[in-house]
Formats: structure tokens, sequence, C-alpha cells
């Protein structure tokens, strides 16, 4: 395969620019999407018992062009260990080979779930063909926030450590409080107001800890929803400036009814 | 019947302007809000055991009194088939016709209960007497945010079906997680904290990632109030401004305070 | 009794300017309070059949002092019918009744729990010794977005009422959903992410509509937040304006930092 | 021991700012999270079984480093009552004698659950070295918006003890609803929309009051989340306020853009 083929298999594989890589990139996706359909009926064992058969021919066959589309990959590019150990270079090939290896290790065609893991991709795809502008905002405020909510989930975790233990030492094991561990499973369950109901306290002390928590956690949801508002709206304000720039003084950030500039006065 | 009554027809039963309109509109919702009681009654076994034949005898009467009004419809718009193919035209026939059908089909007097979609009607009748002059500011946050909303629904689905079938894998079929589909509705009652614990993980790991989940949740959570809360400051902002518009520059948006025009400084 | 000791009695009761009055209040609420410990305790099964006979006792004393207090309530006033009729007579009347009727009707002593009805109180005492100024601030901000809140729950109760026709259309009695009003019953339930799991959907299908139902009601919790939030940050920026008045134009509302009147530019 | 060893001490174990003194704080931070995983594991019966001997040197370890770093402490410290007294003195000494005492009083080996308070030392250290730059913001909201927090949670606990009182009587004994207290602990669990499921109402009307708290419960959901954002958007505001000072009028608070003093005018 000379270099010429090389660099067209590139730009349809790897870029978007061209009729072909949208077409290609939009037909993975319908593949990719097909396929996780595929493993999810497969799943749910009364339909698998009918159309097992069929199943299995669409497996192999969707396999196979997965196969051809990580050989593709592979070949086209200009360092294909660089790509084989990227992120999405192992969710490819994870999501190809368990068919494979099924023959080997029975039980292991169950990995074939993994390919979930491709729907990632959907978002590379989707960037590429422009449709999520509204995303990079959300994209930036969560980044911009990070930070005020890792030190947050930390603090929930400490919370959650302490008021499960305690709870581990007031319940004991009669109502389900069976090891600290699985208590603090409980603390993070009530804090988020999940509440599953699998373990509930029981005792009256149990039950006056558990409503103190909840209220806790209602005071805490709090927490996130103000910091992701204010970046909303830090990211919103800033949309509201335009590039418009002072042809005296350089300077940008102007509001779109701005008709001098705050920097020094200069008429824009 | 003559051009002239089918005129009057048409402005009471479609429009809210004249008094009658008003009259027919409110005793509509009226019927509507019965009728939709009396079913509710009607699938409460115990009541329908004693008042079965007295809920048949209204049942009628109801049905009757919407046949009149879907045939007085049809016969009061000049195009009755865009009115019998549009939205509400089909929701007026789904809601009269199955008394009639379960002469024919046992089991179709169940349909009736899409009498509920009816409802919606309510909001066509109180927007006629301006009564939701509130609602319309909702609307248009909700409406300005559409896309992000779209943008967050999409990225929580994709994240429910990949950590949905990562708790297939762990969990398996003896706490409940019979297939991936199942395994993915546990995921959205985990991510949006509802829980109801009709399935919940047994194992430890399974309970480690279900904690994972719950707190990605938590954070999640605060996306849709985030964007929804910036859309109403938004909202809000515009409603302070006055629709005056200065004399020497055109331009409006004034605040109600407001003596001279930010953009000329000319006197208001 | 003469009139003097009447007006000192009303004083002391209505009024907490004086001394007195407010040490009445206290004691009042103190008595509340007590009353409704005492209520509570007595519920517990296990702790009433220890402690029966203090309770009765206790029980027996407390209403003695809720009569005087009645008593004097309508002697101290002009107009006692007015308070008799009034919101808090009623309840007044409601707390202190129960135990002389338990003499003639058997069972009519469990009527002695509306007593908690009288903890509504504690917001009155509490005004009057001016311990919450806080409160006023949140209370004019959930006042003020009154309309909009109500607008929501109406909106959310429709789409309940037709969710919940449509689950129980889909799921049927066997999976709990036996009537029609216990359909919305669950619809609301699992709208405000509550999530009991006393009713949970076990078709197919009916999960995949509660999918739908929870990610929607993720949605929607967003609203009144944001409601609130807005009028909060109008009612924080309320505060942010001091009360000073121009000397040239009399207009307020200046911010704290401001030198020259926004209105005429009058130096402050 | 003289008096320079005493104060090098010290400087190790209280203070952070040297070399020795940072160490000593990570290593500690290390040792406790050490010593509670061990306490996490050792509930858990079915690891307890296999590795018991092992838990127990390990206990043992971790008490004596911790019994010689609590009398470092008192030896190093001018004031050691003070210490002894204070709330991580407390703390410090719960968590190193429960191995001690369950040699006399078999049993007591639970209460070694306490040494999760420790965990709260993490905040101190962190503070120390300086990671948590973003937490001090977070608290300062927390703190400003603490009395309307505090306001608010007194209003749920009295619509809580309303609410449960109101459903005990209309559920009663047969639903799980068996005393006040326990209605009480079923309405803040419904109110915070947590809903474990372990009591719910099953009577038709105890549903409808029921709906209508879980309603309440999402407009109430909203306060504290806007009590909060509102507190943040106030900070982060500050945040944006550089601390230049007017060489003219000597006012601060200007933003990052701004040139001129917004109050004299003058030139910055």
């Amino acid at each position: 395969m000379n270099e010429r083929w090389k660099k067209k298999l590139y730009e349809i594989i790897y870029e978007a620019d061209t009729k072909a890589g949208k077409w290609f990139d939009i037909g993975l996706l319908f593949l990719i999407c097909f396929s996780i359909v595929l493993v999810m009926l497969e799943s749910v064992a009364s339909i698998n018992v009918t159309y097992g058969d069929l199943f299995l021919i669409l497996e192999w066959s969707v396999t196979i062009l997965f196969t051809i589309e990580y050989i593709l990959r592979i070949i086209s590019i200009k360092r294909p260990l660089k790509y084989i150990f990227s992120f999405y270079g192992l969710i490819d090939f994870i999501s190809t080979i368990p068919l494979y290896v099924s023959y080997f290790f029975a039980g292991s065609h169950v990995l074939i779930a993994f390919r979930a893991l491709r729907l990632l991709r959907v978002f590379r795809v989707l960037k590429l063909v422009r449709f999520l502008g509204e995303a990079s905002q959300l994209k930036e405020a969560l980044k911009a926030s990070r930070t005020k909510i890792v030190v947050f989930i930390y603090t929930v975790l400490i919370i959650s450590v302490i008021l499960g233990t305690i709870m581990y030492l007031i319940e004991g094991e009669e109502s389900g409080f069976t090891s600290i561990p699985r208590s603090i499973y409980w603390t993070i369950v009530t804090l988020t107001t999940v509440g599953y109901g699998d373990i509930a306290p029981a005792t009256n002390l149990g039950q006056f800890v558990a409503s103190l928590i909840m209220i806790l956690g209602y005071g805490i949801i709090a927490v996130p929803t103000g910091i992701v508002t204010i970046e909303f709206a830090r990211q919103s304000n800033k949309v509201h400036l335009n590039t418009q720039i002072c042809s005296n003084c350089q300077c940008d950030n102007h509001t779109d009814e701005a008709k001098f500039c705050y920097n020094c006065g200069e008429k824009l």
C-alpha cells in the first residue's frame, strides 16, 4: 500500500473535514449503537433463547467489521503504537477481542459488554460534526468548578466515613449494618437522598441519627448546585461580551451595547 | 345550518373572546375534570363494586356530551380534516370512542383512561382566560435552555448505559441485575436519586461502585438546576427593562429608574 | 374583674412589649414543647406501658394549664368571639378539649395529637422576641415567587395524572399499580425523586417509561430551585441598597458605596 | 529532657512550617487512614475470620504508635491540660484507649471505631500544607448563610412534627406508623426525598397526604440551594475585586480591569 493511499485512509478514518470522513464517522456511530443494542438484547434471557442464532451471526458480523476498522486504523496512522496504547485504542481493542477469546476461555463472552465504552467515541464524533456547540459552555463551567467539587466530594466522603461508623455502632448487625464499609455505603445512600431501603435503621436512636443525616444531606446537596450555578453564570456573562477590540488601547471584552471603550473612553 | 350559526358556534367553541366562549371553555374544563375523576374512581376496585351501575350511567353521559362536542367542533370549523388530525383533535377522538368500541371488543374499556390526555387542553383554556401570565416567563426560560438540557440528558443516557453495563458485569443475576436494560434502569433510578430499592447491589464491589454513581449523581443533579437558574435570571432581568425608547438614538432596554439614556445621555 | 386588670392581662397574654408579656410567651412556648414531647412519648407503646400513670397525671396538668390559658384569653380580649373563631383560637380549643371529651367517647383521646398544631404558635412567639430577623427575607422571597410556584405545582399535578394513567395501563395490578389514584401516587413518588419502592414497575416497558419519568423529574426539580434562587438574589440585592435619601430629588435605594445620586447627580 | 528539645518537638508536632513538621503531618495522615481502613476490614466478618491474627498485631502496632504520639504531644506542649481537654485532644484519647480497656471490659473493643473521628484532623493537616485554598471560599459562603439555614432547618423540623403527627393519626400502626416519633422520622425521610420505603402509607388518604408532603418537599429543597447559591455568588464577586487602594480617597474593592477610581475618578 503506497503512501498516498495511507494518507487518504488517515483522512477518512481520523479526520472529518472531507465528505468521506464525515460519512465514515456517522457510519461508525450507527455500527457502535447497533452493536450495543445487540449486547443489551442478548443479555435479556427470554429474548436470547428465541433469537440466539441470529444474535450470534450479527455478533460475528459486528466483530469482523470492528476488526477491519481496527486494522485500518493501525495501518493508516504513522505511529501505530501511539494509537494502540491511547485511551480510544484500548477501548477499540477491548470491544473487538472478546468473541475471539471466547473460543479459548468459556465465559469470557460476557466481556463483550465492555463494548458500551465505545459509546464514549460518540463525543468525539459529535465534536467533529459540530453538533454540540452548546456543550463546550457546560464543559468549561464544570472544568472551572472542578477544584471546588473535588474539595466538596472529599468532605462528603470524610463525613460519610464518620457517620457510617457511628451508625454501625448504634444499629449493629440486626438491621443490616453488618460491617463498617456497608454502613458507609448506607450513609452515602442516605446523604445523596437516594434511599434504597435495602438497609434502614430500626432502633429509635438510629432513626433519630438518620433524620439528622438526612437534614444534613439536604444542606449538602445545595453546595454542588451552588458551585455549578455560579460557574454557569460566569460562563454565561462571558458569552455576552463581544470580541470587538478598542482601536485606541486594544482592550477587548466589551459588552454588546457599549459605544465607548470602558478602558480609555475612545469611541468604539 | 346556515353560515351565521356556524360562525357563532365557531366563536363559542374555538375562541374565548365572547362571554359565551368563556363559559363554554370553563364548562368544558369542569366536564373534563369530572370525567377524569370518574375514570380514577372506576379504577379503584372496592369503589367500582359498590357504585358500578352509577358509574356506567355517568360514563355514558360524559361520553355523549363529548360526542356532541366532537361533532360540533367538526361542523363549525371550515376545514374539519385539519381539526380531526390535529393533536387535540386526535386526543378528543381517543377520549370519546372507547365506550362505543367496548361493545365490540371486550377489554377496550380500559382505553377510557387515555381521557387523562384531555387534561392538556387545560393549558389551552387557561391561556385563553389569561390566568397564566407568569407561566410564559417559565416557558421562555425552559425554551431558551432547551439545547443545553438536551445535551445534558444525552450525556446522562450515555453514562447510564456505560455504568449500567459495568454493574451488570459486577453484580450479575443474583441481586436482580438480570439483564443490561434492567441494569441501565437501575442506574437511572440511582443517578436521579430516586432509589426504589427493588434492585440494589449486594456485593461489596457493587456497593462501592454504586456509592461512586450516587456521588456522581449528586454532581450531575446540579447541572440542570444551574442551567435553569441562569435562564431564569436572564428572563428576570429582561422583565426589569422597560420598552421606553430614547428619542435621540432610538435604543431601548432602559431600566425603570433610568432618567437619562445610557447610550447617548439624552434625557428620557 | 375590673377593666384595668383586663387590660393588664391582655398586654401579658397577647402582646410582648412588657417584661411580663415576654416571660408569658417563653413560658407558653416551653409548655407547648413539653406537651408535645409528652404526646410523642405516650404514642410509643413500650414507654407508655411503663410510665402510663405518670403520663396521665402530666397530661391532666398540661390540659388544666391550657384550659386556664384559654379562659384567660377569652376573658381579657374585648371581642372574645373573634379570638374563638380565629385560626389560633381554634387550634387552642382543639388541643385543650380531647382529654375532657375522652370521658364520654372512648378513643377520642388520640385527638390529643392535634396539639402538635400549637407548634405553629412558635412562629408568632419568635416573631415577637425578634429572633427571626433573617426569616423575613426568606418569607419575602417565597411570597414573591408564589405565583410561579403555584403554576409549577399545577403543571406537575397534570403531568402526574397523565403519566400515572399511562403507567396504570402499562403495568396493571400485578406490580402494585392497582388503581389510577395509586398509580398517580407512584408517579409523584417518582417525579419528586422520593422513590419508596413500595410500588415499582416490573415489566420492561414500564421500566422504560419509568426511566423517562425520572429523567423528566430531574429537569423538573430544577424549576423551583431556579425560581427561589432568583427571588433570593433579588431580595439579597435589595438589602444592599441603603435607605439614604437624596436631598435634592428625594429618591432612595442608593447603594452603600454611592457618593452621588444616580438620579440627579447631587452629592449625597 | 531540656527546653530546647521540647521546643523542637513542639515545632514538629504542632506546626508545619519546618520540613520535619510537614513530614510528621503527612506521616500521621497516612497512619490515621491506615488505622481506619484496618477498623473497617476488621468489621467485615468474613475477612476478620481469616486475617484475625494479623489484624490484632497491626491493631496493637497502631495503638502503640498513637500512644507514643499522644505522650509526645503532652510532653512537648507548655500547658498539657489545655491540649488534653481540647476537641482534638479528646479524640486522640478516645481513639487510643479502647485496645487497653478491652483487657478489662470485654466488648469495649468495638469503641475502636471511634477512631474514625481522627479523620477530622485531616482538615487541620491539609490546612497546614495549604492544599485547600478553594475550601475557604466554600466555608465562608456556608458561614455567611448559617443563620438562614438554621431558620430553615427549624421550620422543616416544625413542619415534620406537625405532618408526622397527622400521618400517625391517618395511617395508624398497621402500615408501620407505630408511634409519633417514628411517624416524624418517616416525614423527614419523605420531605428530604430520601424515601427508604421501610415505612410507606397504605391507605388512600395516607397516600394522598404523602403526595402533598412530597410536593411540599420539592419546594422546600429549593430553599437551601437558593441560600447557598446566593452566598456563593457574593463570595465569588468578592474574589473579583482586588485589594488595590485609591491614592486619592483610600477606597478599595476595585475590579481588576478598573483604571480609574470608581469613587473619586483619580487614576489608579
